[in-house]
């Protein structure tokens, strides 16, 4: 960490400045500028409040040299994570489907797609049984119901469930659940993340609306804090001016968060453009990028879905979307080995 | 609501269409024009799902002519609503200002400073007990035990306390709390919106940091449309390219918020810049706006806050801050007069 | 055009309002709702100043159901654009290669990379002469001399030169460059794009940093009005809150131009991010995505460069990603038989 | 400027670093820490590249400590700028407001303007001449006509006139105009304004779009490094991802500027919001925050007016808001002198 002073500061104000660091454990470097003292400090400074020192008499400014996450940083940690959930992989440059319908709506819909995602390819099935939605007028999700039509989907197809918790006082209900979603709105609901820090169930961490890698990883560093290393991460898309799609896909958050982290990192491409003619071909780019799976919303009948129908696909179209991811993963692998 | 369908719409689906709106209730005028068949809805579309009627066949587009949020709009409700804390009124043209710790350390500290900003001014008392902090790593509040000791502070100047809750789990903790918060992280939280909704205590919720208006208020609705109406919005700054500034202090949202919704309307400075220095000129502009209040960070020692003391005024600062903003309320009077 | 009018518009004033529209040459159809009255206005309304409708009495919002932009879009001309610069083509599904130094900085250097681009597949040479700078310290380019040592590479090895135009005074000595730039910071000159409409060059034009696809399209069909049919769309990442990555490549912009528009459209991965180890991962999710072409840089020695050089590719790993997109446009052409 | 070497870089190669550095004039400090070697440059860095110094063998990051704008810095120059136009100052706690339609529309509307808003209270009159429009349908302004039209107006009230140039070509035009509008979309035309550097007009400058403080301030450091130090700095609104308000005017934008440069720092509360009924709340803060101006649109028939009716106020409540800006500027001189 570097600590940059105020011009003019008093060979004796520098003294105590340095002097208070050492006291707590720090060695101190100190350079001599043209206008500015700066000082090095040499030690952990994982914890210390970068903030608190701004306030400090005589300081300018602070930089950080080293990240703030430590569990989550691919610098302690190189190898690439792989979580493994049942039969599937994610992770270490899997090509992983997560599929499904945005809300559980009947056992026979949620039956339904499970089979057809699974025949097509799929190896986890997503459904949504709690939903965030922006109105408290809309539909809210089947909740406790919504759990065990999934947990139903899941004896018939085999298929491993992911399902989104919303609170800390739906936790029992997600026991037989294999992967717990933290939505978008949140990857910032620190009690949430701490709770889920102490179970042992592979979390899928979608990025904030308008959150940076810096913060996602510090949320990934909560549950990872707490003992639980099971993290996925999940570009779905971020907040920008432009409204032709609902949220921007930041595709350079797949290279950049795995020089970041090892973690494994999905893309959502459905939430990512709120289309379905845009799924496609935001899925092929992200398993272009180097992305370690897809999390994609299938229908048996997206004009009929209780939500966001706009943005699923078809069982057809999925089945025909699997072919292509294919093709075009072997060709990230043999792009990966020139 | 306007339907636009796509162009060469054949006679025989648009009739459709319209028997479809018909049997669910709406009126439905139908204009022709050079390119497009348009379908006016008439009826109450307050709970129609957008994204759903355009998913059907032949639409292209759909418009909603009215605000999606009942409860918090002005329209229903044209007069302010003024929410009453004890002695303090928010709304209705107020200028009440809320000032306290980032976060509660001590009796001493919450008492100190409760009672330095009473004698200043400040009708409430604000200090965090529960902190959502980014790193797992940092200062996370004092919990329960700061509630208790802002319970202290609240006995012995008499002035009612707004403190931050972060779940549901901790609401029985909030029995003596006069204003419970919602931060901007959990503004779509929406669990714990429609608890607070069961609640009858006046609930301070902030903007998210890249949330508009819009979802600003339907957060709000959760809370009213549960029977809550006790709802102050309050704007805090938003997330942009800048980062000068901590965060971008969305001055239109002042007049904005109060031009769409009859619930009163206070700024946050302190969060908005995260720098000391910007509070008062961001406190004076938010009065000249026509803001009911504000709420600001105060400490006995910023340089030793456990978070945020960038952001913290001095005591006397705080006092002298208090002297223009009496000042320019008063000119704020006077303009509106005119 | 639909024209919603203010709640309880007297008839007189409904009536008048139509009367003002049929008198310059719309059809007007009256929907009557439960709250407003709707317009529809019918004729061409292309030209209509939707600002200023929104200020006659009584109307209360205008929304458009036509694009504003015509020669730009797609519904009025449905085959792809296909560009013709001697013997590249871009457009119909192509994937050419525009490759070079950021700044031309000698013959030696422009001459070097020029074959070695060339060798490796680019199809055109890119190169700065005239160089827009944040800084005004920093270098500004070669400018004229520039222009006359890319003209000298062009001779050299054949490929047809890209080149940014700074201000229209430079014109004159773009007589022999084969694609005139236009740059993020000047998409919106529209003196400038006014100006290129009446040359018949190809236009590479570059999104600005925080431009909608609408604005993009706007500003293309300012070169199309005057003339100029051969415009190229460029997408090379948008201004975000994420800083670690220079900008934010937003790669739906590749579906969503081509959805809007019949133009050609290229993807910019080194400013998008502006670090070199994003370029193969950003190039691949471009070609993936169904970009026309991208445009790269590439520099003898990047660490020397004399500006960008950070996000300049070697001449060796350049030769490496013409490898991968090759493979990954192979991929891409399967998919799209599927 | 710190360099941060990579972790482990090898003593000869902190070396070869360093004699490189020196080399160039600098001298070098370094330190040793726990995992990074960071070099502290002492010298003129205000001319280094950061980013070629980035692309250097084993460095990892490096963090500029001095801002690399001289001329705008108020570090060099602690004393306010005042630009003095006729009888007119702006700068050093003035507050001058400009004031005009739009556009210039013909003789009779600006004389009529110009007579109004001086009545009422503004020094200098606006109106554009030469227009930039999203759309090459709509109407591009009166241009040399437009230019013609102010220097009647001029001449008939006496106030000295702004208007906005778009391209080097028309700068003979502007020789009677008293001070020249840099819009949004050319903050970043750097040729623009370099030359405008070499009049001695004085610049109102507009924040682009979506361009960060010092951004601005580099803008401004164009025209000062070419020998005109008479720039005005305007706030207009940035983009953002609320859509309801045109763009959100950035208040924290007048602290921010008045802290880091000593030059006169102005609001345009119409563009920043972009409807009418929000120009006085936004005035009145910008007052509150300690703008030197304002620059409002004025029309004497707003919903007839050839652009951005929308945001502009008629005559009688420009002559209103004059009051109430008097009233607000007198207070915010006492808060000042507390």
């Amino acid at each position: 960490m570097i600590v940059i002073l105020k011009e003019n500061a008093a060979v004796q104000a520098v003294q105590s400045l340095v002097d208070n660091f050492k006291s707590i454990g720090f060695d101190v470097h100190i350079s001599q500028g043209s206008t500015h003292t700066i000082l090095g400090l040499i030690g952990d400074t994982g914890k210390l409040d970068i903030d608190q020192i701004k306030m400090l008499e005589w300081v300018d400014d602070v930089k950080r040299i080293q990240e703030p996450f430590k569990n989550a940083n691919r610098k302690f940690h190189p190898q690439d994570t792989v979580i493994k959930v049942k039969d599937a992989v994610i992770g270490g440059g899997s090509m992983t489907v997560i599929a499904g319908p945005c809300s559980v709506e009947s056992e026979e819909q949620i039956i339904t797609v499970a089979r057809s995602v699974k025949a097509s390819g799929a190896k986890l099935l997503r459904g949504g049984a709690f939903k965030p939605r922006t109105s408290p007028y809309a539909f809210q999700g089947l909740r406790d119901e919504g759990i065990r039509l999934l947990l139903e989907a899941k004896k018939d197809t085999g298929l491993p469930i992911v399902t989104e918790i919303m609170d800390l006082s739906q936790l029992e209900l997600f026991n037989d659940v294999d992967v717990i979603q933290v939505g978008a709105r949140n990857m910032q609901n620190f009690e949430l993340l701490k709770q889920l820090g102490h179970t042992n169930k592979p979390i899928l961490l979608k990025r904030g609306l308008a959150n940076t890698y810096q913060e996602l990883l510090m949320s990934a560093e909560y549950i990872m804090a707490f003992g639980n290393e099971n993290v996925i991460l999940c570009e779905r898309g971020v907040r920008t001016f432009e409204t032709y799609t609902r949220n921007t896909l930041d595709i350079s958050a797949v290279p950049a968060l795995k020089i970041l982290s090892h973690l494994p990192v999905i893309v959502d491409p459905s939430h990512a453009a709120g289309m379905a003619k845009f799924v496609a071909p935001l899925s092929l780019s992200a398993v272009a990028a180097g992305a370690d799976g897809l999390i994609i919303e299938v229908h048996n009948n997206p004009a009929c879905a209780k939500c966001d129908g706009m943005q699923s696909l078809t069982m057809p179209d999925f089945d025909t979307l699997m072919k292509k991811i294919n093709i075009m993963k072997e060709a990230q692998v043999a792009c990966n080995s020139l």
